[in-house]
Formats: C-alpha cells, structure tokens, sequence
C-alpha cells in the first residue's frame, strides 16, 4: 500500500479531507466556489438559493425558504442555480478509470503528460476479492469468487512489473518518452485536477456509483458523493430523495401496474394530509397516480 | 396572416414540409445528418444503432434488431448514440420565443442582426382566444378566458404598430440601426438558422411541449417534433414510451404508495409473461416495484 | 440616474466593487473561485500555475516561477489551466445586452423571468452623445455626431415610457404576465447571475471590447476586464501581450510585407540578446520571420 | 501489415475514401451534413454561406458570391456559420491516440468497450524509422536516429505480445473482462465513431497537424484534412490562408521589429493595388502595420 504522495492539505474545512482510494490512489478537493473556508463566504446551499431567486426577480417566490426553494428546483430539474456551484478535484487514478471519466464532457481537466514526464511505477493491483468473474446478465460487469484469484491478482501484478521493466528499459535506450510510455499497461497510475459545476458533477455521480458502473470508478464517484454532503448538505439529501432514488416506470409500465394493482386514492389523500404535504405536492402525486385508478 | 416570406422548399421528403407557426412565423428543416434524401444513406434510426453497435465491437450484442436496440438504448439512458443524428431548421420566431430557445446552450445557431439589416414589420399578435389571464397556481402561466380579450389583443397590434413607427422614425432622423432597433418591443419576428443534435434536441421537446413551457415556444416544439418523427420515427416512439411519457416517484411517493395500495407481483409476473416480455424486461419492472410489496 | 436598487456587496477585496454601467446597469463580482477573500487560499493566478504544473508530474518545468509560466501558456495558447478559475458575476443591463451575452453559450446564467415577475420600469436611454449616425464602413456600426441627437434620445425616452404604461394596462386588463410582457421593448433591463471560466471569459472579454462590438455591451465587458486585472493581474496582463494585442498576418499579408519591407534578423538578434529574452523566445520571433527575410 | 477490418464503403464521394493510417489503423468519413451524395443538396462552402447570410436579412450582404463571404468570415473569425457543417468518422486508432482525441471535449463519439467485449490482438508498433529518440529542445517530443531502432521496434512488439498474452491467460483463468483488460497497454488498436463540426474540427486540426503534436496523431489529423479538402475545399483554402498560416506577432514582438526593420506603407499601398486588394482589405494590413511604421 502506498499512497506516500498523497499531498497535504492545508485547508481546515471538513470537505477537503484527502481519501485514499483503491491500492495506490487517492481525492480530495482542492478548491470550491463557493468557498467554505472564506468566512464572508454564504454556504454552497444558499449560493444556488440565492442564483435561483434572481428569476424571481420582485416576484413571488421570496417567502419560501432555502430548503424547501432547493427542493422545489430538484423536484421540477430547475438544473441551471447549480451549475453556480462548482468543486474543483485533485485525483489520482488508474487510466483505465481515467478513460471512463473522460466520456463526461463537462468536467474541465489538466492531466499528467507522459509526454513530458516520466511515470512513477505505480500499478493498480485489484486484491484477490476483487478479481470476479465474468457477470453472465450483465454483459460489462463482472461478479461471483473465483478459487483462483490469488494466483490472478499476483499474475496482475506481475505483468504490471514487466510492463514498467520494458518502459524503463526503452528509455534507456535512449527512446522517447512520448514512444516508450506506450508499452505501459492502462492500469497504471495517472494524476489530473479535475472539475465540474454541481449539476453535471451530480449527473455524474447518478451513473458512476449505479451498480452498471466498474468498481474501481464507482469507489470515487462515492468519495465525490462525501464531498458534496460536506459541502451542499441540503442539496445532496434533496437529489437523493428526488432523484437518484426516484423511480421511473415507463408507459407500458404503467398500463402493466394498473391491471395487477390497486391504488387507494382517498387512503393516499388522507396520508398525504397527515404528513403534512402542500396542496401543490399532493395534487403532483395525484396527478401521477391518476392514470392507475 | 402574413407568412409570405416562407422559403422554397426544394427537398421532396415530408421531413422537409414548411410549418407555418403562430400568425407569422415558420420552422422548417433544412438538413439533416443522415440524408433522408441520399439514396446511399442508412435512415436516421439505423445510423443510431450503427453508432451504438461500435461499442460492442466483435461483442455480444449483434443479434438484437435495431428498433430492440433503440428501446434498450432509450430505456437505460446510452445517450450517445442518439448525439449522432443532427437536425438543421430554419426558424421564424418573435424575441421572446427566441430568448427562452437560447437558454438551450448546446444549439449551434445564426440570427437575423438588427444592426445590419433593418427589421420588417412583423409581430407576433397573440389571438383573442390567446389572451387568457394570469395562472395563480402556475405562477409563470396563462389561463382562463378573459372577456375584454377582443380588445387587449388590439392594444397589443396598436402598441406593436407605435413601436415600429418609432423604429422608423428614428432610422429616418439619422439614427444607427444598432440603436434604433432598442425601441423594438419582444414581439418582433426574428430568423435564425438553429441545430441540435438528437439527444439533445429530444431533451429541449421534453422541456418545451410541457404545460409549464409558454404556448408560444410550445408551437414550436411540438413542429420540431412532428419533423423528428418523420425522420427517425422508431426512436421517437421509443422516446414517448420511456422517457417523455414515463412516471417517476421520489423516495417520498414510493413509500405513500407503498402504503397505500396493494400490488399484486404474482399477477405482474404472468401478465409480462403473457405480453412476452424478456426476463431483462421483466426483472426490471420487478426490482422497481419490490420496494413496494 | 438610478441606481437605487444596487445590492450592497459585503465582500472586501477590491475586485467586489460595484460598477455602474450605463445609465441605470451595473455589474459586481458575486464569487470567485479561488476566493480572494478565503485567507487559506492561492491567488487566482498562482490556482492557473498550480493546476498547470500537474501536467509536468516529476518532470522538467518545476524552475519557472509562477509569471513565467502562465506567460508560455499563454503564449502558446495552452488554455486548460485558465478554466481552473471561475467567475461569477451578477448584472444588471438591457435586455439587447443579454441577448449579445446569450450567444456565448460557455456562460452558466440565471435570468429574471418576466412570467414570474412584474419588471419595474427601467429603460436604457442613450444620452444624445451616444445617439450616433449608422457608419457607412461598418455596417453593423454607429458613428459620428447627430445634430438632433437630444430629439432622438428624448424620443427614445417617448417611447419606453409608452411601452411600460401599455404594458402596466395590460396587466390591469387582466392579461397573464407572460403576454403582458411581450409589448416591451429591448431597451428594457434585466438582471442576471453569469458565471463563465477565465479561458472562456478572456475570449468573451476580447471580442466585446472590440470597436466592433457594440458600444453598450463593451461598457459591460470592460468593467469584466476590470475586475479580471483585480482577480488575476499576471493572466491579465500576459493575455494583453500575447493575445489582445498581438497583430496577426495571413498567408498573403506575409508575402507582401516580405516583397516591401526589410528586416534586419543580425539587428533583431542584437536586440533580443540586449532584452536578456531566452534562447527559446528568440528563436519564436526569428522563425516566425523567416519568411520575410 | 494488417488492416483486414477496414469496412467497406458504398459512398461514391471521394471524401469517403477510407484512408489506413499507421501500421493497423484507419480513418473514413462515415457521413457529412450536407451530404455530398444527395443530389437535392448544396455544397458544404455553400451551407456556411447560406447560414451566414441569415444574418444579413434584407440587409447589406447579398451581392458578396459565397467564396467572397467565406474569406470575410474566416478573417474576421464569425465562427458560427462553420458550425453548421458536420461530419462523422470512423477511426481505428490505438488507445494512446484516442486518450489525446478525448481531450477535445466538442466532439460526439462512440466506443468500443472492452467490458462488453474481447479486444483483438492488434498493436501499434513503430517502425524502426520512427523509433527516434528524446528531442530536448521539445520537451513532449521526439528526433533523430537511433543505432539501435531495429531493436526498440522488436521490443515493442514483444512486449505487446507479453500483454495480449496475459490478457487471454486471465480470460481464460475466468477473470472478467474489464479486468482482464488492465494488463492491456495502451498502444492496443481500438475504433471509434467520431464526429465534430467543422468549425470545431478545424480547431482540433490545427493543433494536431502541428510539429508540437505527436507524430501518431498528427497522422489522423492529416487525414481528416484531406477530407475536409474534399468536403469543403473553399473553406479548407481559407483557413490554411488565415488561420493556419497566419502568424501573430505579440505586443513585444512588434515593438522589436519595428526598430529594426524598414516597413515601405507606400511601396506596400501600390503592391495591394497592382493586385486588386479592397479597399476594406488594403485599410486592414495598414492598420496592422500602423505600429511598425
């Protein structure tokens, strides 16, 4: 285990903790916009609060506060307050997550050139528990112990040796670097600072950490997760709820539930004014649900 | 009715039809990638499945048809297949219609410039039947039929008419166009040439054909999507199924309904059966409704 | 002159100052991402250097100071490092600005919406220097003195107030907001949030103060220059050297300097030695020359 | 040498040509808007006319024939009209060329995914000829001959072989695809579907085409030129005279050479005459030399 350049962080705010990730990689935030160490600074909360009230101008929405504003704009996808936040990452990860994470085109990134400079000899070695077997459902995943995984999770390693033996080997004599980084194997390590704004960095988050996504990507996706708890508290809960753990059901879906089940209109109505819904909220989920009864 | 400027369509597929909008404006297509008019050409839903199937390579997903592999495409949200297919239309739209259209970034666009040309006299003067009241529940909205209507869509032709007679008064006193344009009220028609590609131009319909979009841009939209559906009519159709008429339920709703409904999995279970729907299929609709059983 | 409805800006750094722009705009810097006024944090310019220097990893360019640097990104139009700081911004300006603003699509921006909100009566009155003739050379231009300039501004003055007074009947009429609003004309103002990364902000800042820009947007975009110089002076500064003020020769503006002028290459070689410039500036300038001589 | 997979391509066009690059690859225009086989449908050159001239409206523009047009916009960068020319390829290219495509984040792609599905076992190995050594002017790139290139091309190719050999090993020892694929290095061939606009693409061209890019995709970018000469061949003319071989000269550099240089503004005047320069065009050089003289 080796994560000796992980940087210091000099930052006091709970957000900017350094997490190790995987074998040898790590992120932490860097910078964020806005700033939880500026003490004039209001919270990243109350930034998109406060962007999304510029629509409403001397109008009619002042009266609702931050929280239920900011589940109001997840409820109905209002996405552009939280482009007004923005988190800025320091990220070390194998290539081959890096690859992945390149496929979102909103982040901004500067990345580690092997162009320029040569790579440290740092591989991602998947422990034995991880080295699954081929998923059969799911054509990309994969799942299930295998008896032999010592011996692959060794013979990984192995081959990531002899891969960077012949890197060095070619430098030596006397080859490029931007020639000789090609024989590396895409589980080596790379460095980059990465960043998005709040909304495409929570659409990001939403497809990295579903079980479709590899492990190794979905382990940062979960540290971003935490990051953003410490930094927008209230927004995370609200995508949460209204989003990630949503359920969309198709139309052919929903012909389906209507024929096999029974819905009670007037149970949920009763329900809803217990809990204390708004006459806006329920009349949504009745709405909804008018199409099953 | 004045939609005497309305180009010549030279192109004989019915994606090209001219649509006249509102008193005096128009959309029509002016190009689209893949040709439907290009007698070598593939069809705009097979160039969508030729795209996705690049992904699975000498792979496993050959066999499927391509309306199948549009629907799984759809259903599990692989967008970028769908960013292949570019649509090219020629718009003619008042100020306040085009505004709410530029909020959409991922257009590429061109716009008729008042400070080179001098603007015709064109506005949008909404009917009579069109001049409704203010929502109050929808507090960006119109509803209701007013009985002065007759009479508020007149005040709005006159002050139209005040205003360009303005316009002209000032570019005959010497004024510059770019400056003499500012007195032109939101009304005015402009034209611009605006493209999208698929994925995103099915996003911007979702958002503009909804009750909550302003009846003006609402025009528009639904002309956009007539024209999609000539063009690629399996994925729109798809689109209708999986995400446009699609339900979704926050956390919150799930388990309100979970309380107060009664679903009957067995019953679900033999009518998928009898529709023949795949175990993919099935097990989808299963895993979403087992928070609910 | 009115103003009134400034907010008042809390943060102390000088780059928070509020400038009034025309005659009733302004613009303030609302955040900034690195925060000049977070005491744990870097300078705007020392985040570009920083974000940067990952690309070199354990490699060669970890002498150069921090002004150097940015000065061979700059010149050398390696761009990433300048999207690592952001700006956000809060205006208020016509809505013929905004729509100048809204072609450039790299902005994050939230607008007040006039289907919410009742907008207040402010209009852009030019000031009768500004009312200006068309320019003949530059067709999308004004130019010159007007001898009727005080008629053209009071009538613009006129007209506004028309506009407002028929859009405040119509409201009265009973008319939704979304319609009412349609009779105003372009001169009216609007407030918005816009944000935009420093590499996508120096482009904006460099086509809009540009004399072929109009001038109302180029008051706007000066006072972004402003408080650029005031976020990050080193970028700023290099940015005028290397990209506002650099001059560029086509292909044939080349060939014909060549056939009549004549560069002395010893003399230039003497003068950059003299100006203690590195091998490899020099060796920029002379190639770039070649050609000439 | 082996480019046994190249598709075949039914499009008679010439800029369907499939073009191998490297020893394994390949790059093919897939499809183009406006599509050179449609017999209803213009030019490319003539497409970005035709939405520049939207601009215009009734206005001034009109008497300009397109080249004209397309030189005036390529001068004075009014980029937008080029955006609405598309084109899609398809390119086979190793992982090390693709990772530095995906840093142009405007473009559309789609890719072969190795979690799906088992990569074949092609390698980019370097001719001897290309085995050159570290270039230390430049520190990202590579020059010169090498003694002992035979054996660094063997070397390559051995160690690729190593890998793919691992990769079937863990294939068959049951470990999953996308973990398998680690081991693999990133001169491994893959393909992907491409596409961009043209005004994006130039962009991207004109970078990779550079003596600072490496020579690897260098050879892609190429290519893409060639197509584009064939798709839009005014416009690839006026780019090359503008943008691509223009020069920029920073502030110092001018400072420099104006003292030690000898500009003839009137020799330069009689030179733009004999060659029938407009009066616009003529005004424009001198303005530029202004500082010189």
């Amino acid at each position: 285990m080796n994560n000796s350049n992980i940087p210091n962080q000099e930052k006091s705010h709970p957000a900017f903790e350094v997490y190790k990730v995987l074998d040898k990689g790590f992120i932490r935030l860097v910078d964020c916009m806005p700033s939880p160490c500026d003490p004039n600074s209001i919270s990243a909360d109350d930034a998109i609060a406060q962007m999304a009230r510029v629509s409403y101008g001397g109008g009619t929405d002042k009266k609702r506060d931050n929280s239920g504003l900011i589940n109001y704009l997840m409820e109905n996808r209002h996405t552009s307050p939280f482009e007004g936040v923005v988190l800025k990452f320091h990220i070390k990860m194998p290539i081959f997550v890096e690859r992945q994470m390149s496929r979102h085109r909103t982040s901004s990134q500067n990345q580690l050139s092997a162009r320029y400079s040569v790579l440290p000899n740092d591989f991602y070695i998947p422990n034995p528990d991880r080295c699954q077997g081929q998923d059969v459902d799911m054509k990309q995943g994969s799942c299930g112990h295998l008896s032999n995984n010592e011996k692959i999770s060794k013979s990984i390693n192995e081959e990531s040796n002899t891969s960077y033996k012949k890197y060095e080997e070619l430098l030596e004599m006397g080859l490029s670097r931007e020639l000789a980084r090609t024989v590396l194997s895409v589980n080596i390590y790379t460095e980059a600072y990465w960043m998005m704004n709040l909304h495409n960095l929570l659409h990001f988050i939403n497809l990295r950490v579903s079980p479709h996504a590899q492990y190794e990507i979905r382990e940062y996706a979960e540290k971003m997760r935490e990051t953003v708890k410490r930094i927008a508290p209230i927004t995370l809960n609200s995508w949460e709820k209204h989003v990630q753990k949503s359920i969309s059901f198709s139309k052919e879906d929903m012909s389906i539930i209507k024929e096999c089940s029974n819905v009670d209109i007037e149970l949920i109505k009763n329900k809803t004014e217990e809990l204390g819904w708004s006459k806006r909220k329920t009349d949504k989920i009745l709405s909804k649900l008018n199409s099953l009864s």
